[in-house]
């Protein structure tokens, strides 16, 4: 029993990723976009403390207009978002949208500024059962969007794209956000690719994603991600050939508790181009 | 006793960096936006070993289009470029010309790709007798361009910038390019300064000395640096009110032998947008 959605709700058709979820998809893009662009590199006073700093102004500001676009699109669909946490469908849904609007540098999201750099990016993730179904990673000053869709080709800008072949680790560009993302065993286990890769890279957050679908980088590692950083991810690296799992190989999924919680989630993030070198890492890390 | 130059030469006035230097500049820059903007992800097949590589390509007619402009504009000129290396002036000059068509990742520079992330940089330096008196900051994708004179205010595309205030490094945002470009007492000392600042930050190349003139990051420690990789970035940084040195605070300069040597020069690079905050890193690197 679904209450009654707004007159121009999405009808959501049986397959666990309709065209209308895509599109509604897009519009949350756009409208996270128009917010961001706004506050990008404006000249505001950088105060770490104060709670309204500007990466929160502007954060909770495309928020919570996303928010409401789901609440007008899709009442019964779930939400949880960076900012504003877990809000539960109206009709427990099987349908949850994980949403970032600002997923900058990891600096950053502790609070002080906007990101300078125009390599942040709005995360928006569609899960179905847990399972993420749909992705978009958005650059809203470049005018870039990379679409991922289970079953489905992913996008870079409404053109496919593919992974790049990287058949030994020895060969790969790797990325991760920053080496001081990774502490004791973790650090130690990053260590081990990083050393064994062609040439190891830092910065780009998601962007570093993004390159990976679309065949410009091998690998990413990265460590201590919420959901919301990664879910994103998996559709567009999965539709351009590419591998995504924890550090264990697992498949990233995330059923949402009433509450949000995230502590079942895994923070570890593994994503390759081209299977084999996506094995190779996997041995190297040596998750336990 | 110049030799006559072309029809169109620049006449070189006796200032050290008259406007029509400027202008020549800002057209060298266009010069190599031109190449770097046909060969930006373009799908070429990634052979790592091979000379001919995109990257070389790029590179290798980028800085051939600038040198010709050069040729033609001013003769007695010498100029230093990343791919070419050392062409003296016909005549003697006190101007040399320091240019990196792309200077992107480090990794990059290997001679592999052209960056895939847009945050690659063109840099123009103008050296007058040894001393860097104007300098580009060139990011062709994004059509963002630094520019600084000495004695004038630096621009970002023609508006005015100026570096913020930091006054304690504990509260700085720091980038670097990777923590692998240090070695050994190098490493240590990175070391101390990144323990002591609010953020470090990895990644951007001279798009984060860009930020910094720009008001947007406050420190930048570097190391293994060619005067290709720096000494476009004197002028605009200190025009914008920030201070650069080596690590031992000494200001960067470079008297181009004939042979180019480069030997002389420090590899090693402190940025700060605060003078305060300059002093204190100084204090912690304790370069010898």
């Amino acid at each position: 029993m679904r209450p009654a959605a707004s007159a121009d709700a999405v009808a959501v058709a049986p397959a666990a990723c309709s065209p209308e979820l895509v599109a509604l998809a897009h519009r949350l893009a756009d409208t996270a976009a128009a917010v961001t662009s706004r506050y990008f590199r404006t000249p505001v006073a950088v105060d770490v403390k104060q709670d309204t700093s500007p990466v929160t102004i502007a954060d909770r500001e495309a928020e919570l207009a996303m928010r409401e676009v789901l609440r007008q699109q899709c009442p019964d669909h779930g939400i949880f978002g960076e900012e504003q946490g877990y809000l539960a469908g109206s009709g427990g849904s099987e349908y949850l949208w994980v949403i970032d609007p600002i997923d900058g540098t990891k600096s950053f999201i502790t609070g002080t500024l906007l990101p300078a750099d125009p390599l942040f990016g709005t995360l928006i993730a569609l899960l179905h059962r847990g399972e993420p179904v749909l992705g978009i990673i958005d650059q809203p000053i470049l005018k870039e969007r990379w679409v991922g869709v289970t079953g489905q080709q992913s996008t870079f800008n409404g053109a496919p794209i593919s992974t790049r072949s990287c058949a030994a680790v020895g060969d790969a560009y790797l990325y991760a956000t920053t080496p001081h993302m990774f502490e004791g065993e973790g650090e130690a286990a990053f260590n081990r690719v990083r050393d064994a890769v062609r040439i190891p890279m830092y910065g780009c957050d998601c962007y570093a994603y993004g390159l990976l679908a679309a065949g410009y980088c091998d690998l990413v590692v990265e460590a201590d991600l919420k959901p919301y950083d990664y879910m994103a991810l998996v559709p567009v690296i999965q539709g351009a050939g590419g591998t995504i799992t924890d550090w264990r190989g697992q498949p990233l999924r995330w059923q949402a508790g009433t509450e949000g919680d995230v502590s079942a989630c895994s923070g570890e993030v593994l994503a390759a181009g081209d299977a084999r070198s996506h094995q190779q890492a996997l041995q190297l890390l040596a998750w336990k």
